[in-house]
């Protein structure tokens, strides 16, 4: 089935020795994923239109005149990652237009499939790039600016994909084709588990934050220096990780310490300086403040903050009817779902049960039944929407 | 003068910003110091000799006859490195045997000042790789296959270069032409600061040695995994520098965590790994062996081990004599001089104060009057053992 065959297309794209995948924004990898889009919306006659930030949509019907229903996610993973955080949702969205084409559905308005570009941010550092460059709230100059691991600029990486940097900026003409989103996505956490439902429902997006602490020592021979001449900076780190822990437990909040740089990192040098990174998300915002309050000592420096996103109440009530009742889920992780509800467009995200809860890793995974019953919950969703 | 000349040459070779050096083996700020030494040897009419390794020897006397008296060290560095460890024993040779030249002097025997490359192992990951070759302590097919960060090999580096990989390999007419060694070294410590003396002479290296601890998580979202499902390496991590140190207090060593490396390092994933590269050094094998046991939940393991150095009981009598009676150091660094002690030269130090103690960093100093005892001191020395 078509499923299926869409499924192993892409298991085998940027994916390491463990199982993990590496998946970046505009690499080699993301082009196959891209030429891949391509040619699935090719063989249903869809019509590709690809925005001003890259981001590509499948238009089943003409949205110029009449706005549509978009549904769809991501193609690229973040460093290691799984094989169904974001995939699922554009394999899903392709499955879920076969279904009601095989109904005879005639859809009373047009029907998007969009590929969203760089969500995970795994190459340049902002998440969601491509929804936040398409509403605004990623500055084009800034965006072209970002720099990946080797060095190099956003504007090169699109230059070497064939892309004009210049086009990038807030695209009104892509954002008034979108009546209403729906993202489907492997839920990242238990909840599903917990309730024993195959599909559930969001209701909001935890307000999280990225945070940077600079820990400063004094470079010097590991060899040669009496311990208590030394200012080094990974005692201070070891009180840093346990801090973190503790505040997070205080605070109901989680928070995280998953990126560390050492300078100089040589086996016999006391470093000069330890940065680690720190993200943190809560239900409440005054529980992530409780964390930061915690952290005053070690001034972190805010990379960034999403406040919360709340879903749309109707489309979500319209969601759930449409899949027989089923559980309402927040969730921590970030979404262009979350990019787009918060640019004003009414948006919905239906989550697919996750055995183990892990995402972001080799082991993230999604039972067959399971994914089947997220298509055609997607299908009875977007039957309505189009009514 | 000579000194302020030469030390000027060298000042801008691989220098950073913030003033620290990066002067990597084999790389082109390497070329450039080899470059500068061949100039040294030839405005002094030496005879410039290349051994297997590449270490650079320049001769004032025909070695082959009768075997030399050698002094020098070294010109690489480790990233963000000082100015003065390994650069003032070369400096100071050349101006040590400027300082016989002027007065006169007539050696009964050949003077060798050698150029030893790679002493920090800071691209390849073995300290004192040249001196390591020619004694046979480090196997030629290992080193060839030795691979900096970016992946490339030794015998890559050495190709492009222009040296021969496959001349590597334990070198007997060079070692033949060593009847003693003298290494003229900064201290990187204050035991001369404490003595009140500009110069001291070395009496043994420390043991010392490398151990990597592999700290296992299980990779998830940073966003979305409830804390108590969490097997997150970092809090290890936390434990495992906290309890370095204590052991390094109890055990009355030194023990360093200078280098970590995190998978997969991502702002919103919690690691699947964390490790941890260990440098325990001490006064005896026992307290080192100490360290280690009160380490040995995070089963650390070894990369390496070098026993006690003693230098040559009579070269530094003969030394310390020449210098008018003076201190004696132990020192917890390893050096080109305990390689060729291990392989059975007679071999010895003599260090220079350095105010701050500071090595391995920017900061590291020596005052001019300071180098300039240690030039005397040196040519002092080799005059004694040239007779």
């Amino acid at each position: 089935m078509t499923f299926a065959r869409m499924w192993s297309d892409l298991l085998p794209v940027g994916r390491a020795g463990d199982g993990g995948y590496r998946r970046f924004a505009w690499s080699a990898e993301d082009q196959v994923l891209r030429e891949w889009f391509a040619g699935e919306a090719s063989v249903r006659g869809l019509d590709l239109v690809t925005d001003r930030a890259g981001n590509q949509w499948a238009w089943w019907g003409a949205p110029d005149a009449t706005p549509g229903v978009v549904t769809g996610s991501h193609l690229d993973s973040v460093p290691g990652g799984g094989a169904f955080d974001g995939p699922l949702g554009v394999i899903s969205a392709f499955a879920a237009l076969d279904l009601l084409r095989e109904r005879g559905i005639q859809p009373a308005r047009p029907l998007g499939i969009a590929n969203f570009v760089d969500e995970e941010g795994a190459r340049f550092g902002v998440a969601c790039a491509g929804s936040r460059l398409i509403t605004g709230a990623l500055d084009a100059d800034r965006a072209r600016g970002l720099r990946d691991a080797d060095g190099g600029t956003l504007a090169d990486a699109l230059s070497r994909a064939g892309r004009d940097p210049s086009a990038l900026g807030r695209d009104d003409e892509a954002l008034r084709r979108i009546a209403s989103f729906v993202e489907l996505h492997v839920e990242q956490g238990r909840g599903l588990v917990h309730t024993g439902d195959a599909v559930g429902v969001g209701r909001m997006i935890w307000p999280h934050g990225r945070w940077r602490v600079e820990l400063r020592g004094e470079a010097n021979h590991a060899g040669t220096t009496p311990l208590a001449d030394r200012r080094d900076p990974m005692l201070d780190l070891a009180g840093l990780l346990r801090r973190v822990r503790v505040a997070a437990v205080q605070a109901g909040a989680l928070a995280t310490v998953g990126k560390l740089q050492v300078d100089p990192n040589g086996v016999n040098a006391i470093p000069s300086r330890v940065t680690a990174w720190l993200d943190v998300r809560a239900e409440s915002e005054s529980a992530v403040h409780g964390v930061l309050a915690a952290l005053a000592d070690y001034a972190p420096d805010q990379d960034s903050w999403t406040p919360v996103t709340m879903f749309d109440a109707d489309l979500a009530d319209t969601v759930a009817d449409a899949l027989g009742g089923s559980p309402r889920l927040s969730t921590g992780a970030g979404h262009d779902a979350g990019i787009l509800a918060a640019a004003g467009i009414p948006t919905a995200m239906i989550f697919v049960r996750n055995p183990s809860g892990i995402s972001h890793a080799p082991a993230e995974d999604a039972e067959e039944a399971d994914c089947l019953a997220g298509v055609d919950a997607l299908a009875a969703a977007l039957e309505r929407l189009l009514a």
